[in-house]
Parts: structure tokens; sequence; C-alpha cells
């Protein structure tokens, strides 16, 4: 697949929860896999502990990307870590991660 | 190849070196893809201005990474971006760009 698109999702954990959040991408559910344009992902620990986790997907275009934050395949691939941010929600805590996605083309290989 | 090690360079530029920065890119001397254990790279421009630009490199291991820092193919591929940084200094400018590499292990795919 010919690359053109890149997002990145900075993950900031507690440290608290990053034994967790390691455990929930081991384990994902694939659903991402499906969805067209998609061409490949990795997830990614910083060896500075106070740098965020990246979650770095490739895509053959930004409107593949998009058409996935939109599907109920996105919904079902982040099911388990929505669970735990209103759980969070609901105890009173602050939330055990944050994130943000930052949208990159691909200048070159 | 299994990449186990990722490293991104994260470089600014001054706005008025973005063109180059890109040429500079687009037309690399490809001397680290001699490199043992180099699986990829990747060089990435982001959607928001005021964000940095990620050069991504992927790799069997660190030691591989390790390597390439130290080696001449290191030299040879930044010779250009080294010079024109040389280059400001001697004319007194402000360095026309700045970068931070950030390593990280690969958790999953």
């Amino acid at each position: 697949m010919d690359v053109q698109f890149v997002a990145i999702n900075y993950i900031r954990c507690r440290p608290d929860y990053r034994a967790r959040f390691e455990e929930l991408f081991r384990s994902r559910a694939h659903a991402i896999d499906r969805m067209p344009g998609f061409g490949g992902m990795r997830v990614l620990r910083p060896q500075k502990p106070d740098e965020p986790y990246l979650v770095v997907s490739f895509w053959e275009s930004e409107a593949a990307f998009r058409a996935w934050v939109g599907s109920p395949e996105f919904l079902e691939g982040h099911q388990r870590g929505f669970d735990d941010l209103r759980q969070a929600r609901e105890r009173g805590e602050e939330p055990p991660m944050s994130s943000e996605f930052i949208t990159y083309d691909v200048i070159t290989q």
C-alpha cells in the first residue's frame, strides 16, 4: 500500500495505568485492521518516562483515516479504554490517560 | 524484518527553511538504507504548522540504531543539513532548524 498519511495519537498515562494501557494494546480488538486504506500501526513506549506513548497508524489517505474515526470499528477498538475513562469519572477520579491526535502528510520514505 | 525499536527526530524549522528542509529529504542520500538492521523510514509533515516535522526510522534493535548514529553513513546522510547549520552560524544567524531524538520500544503492531 502507498502510505500517504499518518495519524499519531500521543497518549499520556498515569503511572499506575501504564501496565493496563500496554495490556489493552497487546490484546487489541484488531477492529481497525478491517478498515479500507489501513496500512498498519505501531504502539511505541517512550524510553524517557515523561514522554507520551505513541499510537502510530498508517493510511492510504486522510479520507481513509477520517472514515475510521467515524466508524463502528473505532468504537469497538476503543471500547475497553473508553470504559476505563468512564469508570474513573464515575468514581470521581482524574482520567487514567489523556490523548491528542496529531496528523501528518508523508513527504518521503 | 521484525522492528523492535523506533527513533523519531522531532525537527522544528524556521518558516523560511521549510521548503529547503523538505527538498533535502526528497533528494536524500539513502546512506541510512545501507545500515544493518534498518527497517525503513518516513518523513512526516505536520498538518498543524506549529508542530515539528517527524523523521521516523524503524530498526531491528536499539543497537542497530546506535551503530548508525556513530557511523560514516550518519555523517554522509546529514551532510547538507549540517552544512546549512554551519553556514548560518558563520553568518551570525539563528539555526534554521533544531532537532531532538526521542527513542521508543515497540510494544505491539
